[in-house]
């Protein structure tokens, strides 16, 4: 075990839970044998805290460093910003910059709030949806954080958010008060969205990312528009994840259906906590009813590093350099597993890109090509994110890395031991669970 | 009217509120004449938009700034941070390192969570705390933040929060299914405590500033340690505003009483975004069992920073500094005051001094001082955060300044048109309301 795994058991008495953050456990790419820490990132490339350099196929930092890591010129900008002080008595500039840029990029919204990170920006965008519908009831679909607002799903019933994205969210402490506040819906059925509308007829908010792993069958955001516009519910699109990806500014702009408020975090400043929440004016309007405010959601950094990564982001048209990565990606994937005999489902945005090795014993085998990975100086889980700093010379390296390894899983399954008897340690988790 | 004003009326159009976190609306100065936005800052000082120099004795950063904007040193490791890489799919090393920290500072903790915000940190303290204690209902004192556990203490009762710190919290968009799931006693008031405890059998967390405007009466916070020992209750402390400003660590430790959970932010990382959640472990251990996971968490900065501020912090003792200096402010105060024949009233933690000007129209009054300080070249409020910044000379600048404002204010009393008169637009809001 590397100095990372070391130092992860012993965060994990400090810590509980070990991480802030559940993708960033080791135990859901390669439990006893992840790097776990990093002390120095650049471009696609990581350095473990054993000096060990990998290329990263892993998250690019679950997705927020489109740009690539410790990027110059958004650097650049923050480190200006930091010289000339990041924080104050009075406010920043870039504030009301970055509302004006993302209103100009969305020409239905008119106004902006900001926070730090995505969770946040959802609990901002679901308050002021209740404000300004006066109901409190939510029907969502897909992910959207850790707030009581969302968790409340899975009170009575715990498989609520299961079929989301993540199984096992467990609401503890969560005030069973909010039981059927927060009401699911999936995606692609529309058919499960009326059904909320005729058993609860108070829904003031729908909530949903526009886009996750599947692509909108025709007419289904369309029919989530209408029913919104018809029960009066105010319209969330979470564009955490989607927003700045696969184009510039929501993906909700390339499928013609306009919510009324769109939530953005992850890509939009490279790494730095920054997140927004836009909307039409006659809705956020009523933020003005509700006290949200915080102190740190002022500091500057934020700002600053969404407005160079919003530059740079279109002027070298990253979204286009991401999908397009994200295309090799899948390519690499599907020839390797090809080539190896393997069964494999590949999904996903294109710069968003998503495997399951499938067979007896799926976990196990992605938990083996994993480690495989591994081996060969890559960082990888079953999902992509892409990031300009892929280029033909990354990519090339990680589609022979992938071939070998997908070969490496082959060989496994097909021995005495099985995949299991190949791997080092345990087998990866698939979602939130107590950590022993 | 300065760039920073004419900025402002824009940033109203954009962002419903105007900013980001009410203590930094021009209207909690000076309406239409607060320079409201800034280019530059550094040590105590900060230059405005029409490159306008002033000493900043307002809020430094909303009490976030103790060693002063721009600190070299702490910025120093934040620009390393950033040169290897701010942002990565593994974990920051120096989280661990943080949790370390805290925890060795207060020996009754054992464990550690992180998060970029106050009030997401105090969100985060009570999900782990109703976990614990398997309850929903929660005792408060103080103010704690935006989020939908606290502000649901208005439901039904918009007056509860109004003896807490600021009035006119309005709960729009908080789910009424909360009512009464947060209820409020009140400082030096045990009694206020004993009664919700028996009109209530279920309460599962106490949570209150164990200081804020107030010292404690003897056996105030023993008692409160008493009954929540004896209910069952999670005592938390959040310390979001008083940690690390008189002394190394909790105020806590200074008053001789252990809570189970505390919440640092503010002072932790001298402006960088972090706030931390420190706990015993048996109560920290329940935050397995409820998903509180955020991206943005992990990013390196916070944590770097912090340990950047705790070092300097202990080596320089800034809180006795921020103590002394606290003491020159409020002898200032009342010197310049009883010269000038105002009566005022000053109050609060030396190192987070509070006054409040008296007479017939005390609002007014407090609106036309923060007017003479800034025609004298000075941020200035009702409450004035300390800095290790504030050396001899600025403090005696300030007095100065002080002293001639104050005979300002008296002047104008004494005047035909009065303080009203003197006022060259409107007088600063009291608390949160809706901007026109």
């Amino acid at each position: 075990m590397g100095r990372g795994q070391d130092l992860y058991l012993h965060a994990k008495q400090l810590i509980p839970g070990g991480t802030e953050l559940l993708s960033k456990r080791p135990e859901m790419f390669l439990p006893d044998g992840w790097p776990a820490y990093y002390s120095r990132c650049k471009g696609a490339r990581i350095w473990d805290l054993d000096g060990r350099e990998y290329l990263d196929f892993a998250t690019m930092g679950v997705g927020a460093c489109v740009l690539g890591y410790a990027d110059d010129e958004v650097d650049a900008a923050v480190i200006e910003c930091i010289r000339n002080g990041s924080m104050s008595s009075l406010n920043a500039v870039e504030e009301v910059t970055l509302a004006e840029r993302l209103v100009a990029i969305h020409p239905w919204a008119d106004m902006a709030r900001f926070s730090k990170t995505g969770g946040e920006a959802c609990a901002i965008a679901v308050r002021i949806a209740r404000a300004a519908s006066g109901r409190s009831r939510v029907a969502f679909c897909g992910y959207h954080g850790w707030h009581d607002w969302y968790l409340s799903a899975n009170i009575g019933d715990s498989s609520n958010l299961d079929g989301q994205l993540l199984p096992g969210l467990d609401p503890a402490g969560v005030p069973r008060e909010l039981k059927d506040t927060a009401v699911p819906f999936f995606y692609n059925d529309l058919a499960s969205l009326e059904a909320l509308t005729s058993r609860f007829g108070d829904i003031g908010v729908i909530i949903m990312e526009p886009v996750r792993g599947h692509i909108p069958e025709p007419g289904f955001l369309e029919g989530v528009r209408e029913i919104a516009t018809r029960i009066g519910a105010v319209l969330i699109f979470d564009e955490v994840t989607s927003g700045f990806r696969v184009n510039f500014g929501g993906v909700h702009l390339t499928l013609g259906v306009e919510p009324d408020v769109a939530v953005f975090g992850k890509a939009l400043g490279n790494g730095y906590p920054i997140s927004a929440v836009i909307g039409r004016a006659p809705v956020m309007d009523a933020a003005q009813t509700s006290f949200i405010s915080s102190t740190f959601w002022t500091e500057r950094i934020g700002y600053v590093a969404a407005l160079a990564t919003l530059e740079k982001t279109e002027r070298l048209d990253v979204p286009a350099h991401l999908v397009a990565a994200g295309r090799r990606i899948k390519a690499a994937w599907r020839s390797g597993a090809h080539a190896a005999g393997l069964d494999v489902h590949i999904s996903g945005l294109d710069a968003l890109s998503h495997i399951d090795l499938r067979g007896d014993d799926p976990l196990a085998a992605g938990t083996l090509f994993t480690q495989a990975m591994l081996d060969r100086g890559f960082l990888a889980g079953a999902s992509a994110y892409s990031t300009l700093a892929y280029d033909d010379e990354v990519l090339d390296a990680y589609a022979e890395a992938a071939a070998g390894s997908f070969a490496a899983v082959a060989d496994a399954a097909a021995s005495d031991g099985g995949v299991r008897g190949a791997l080092r340690g345990g087998v990866r988790h698939a979602g939130f669970k107590r950590l022993a």
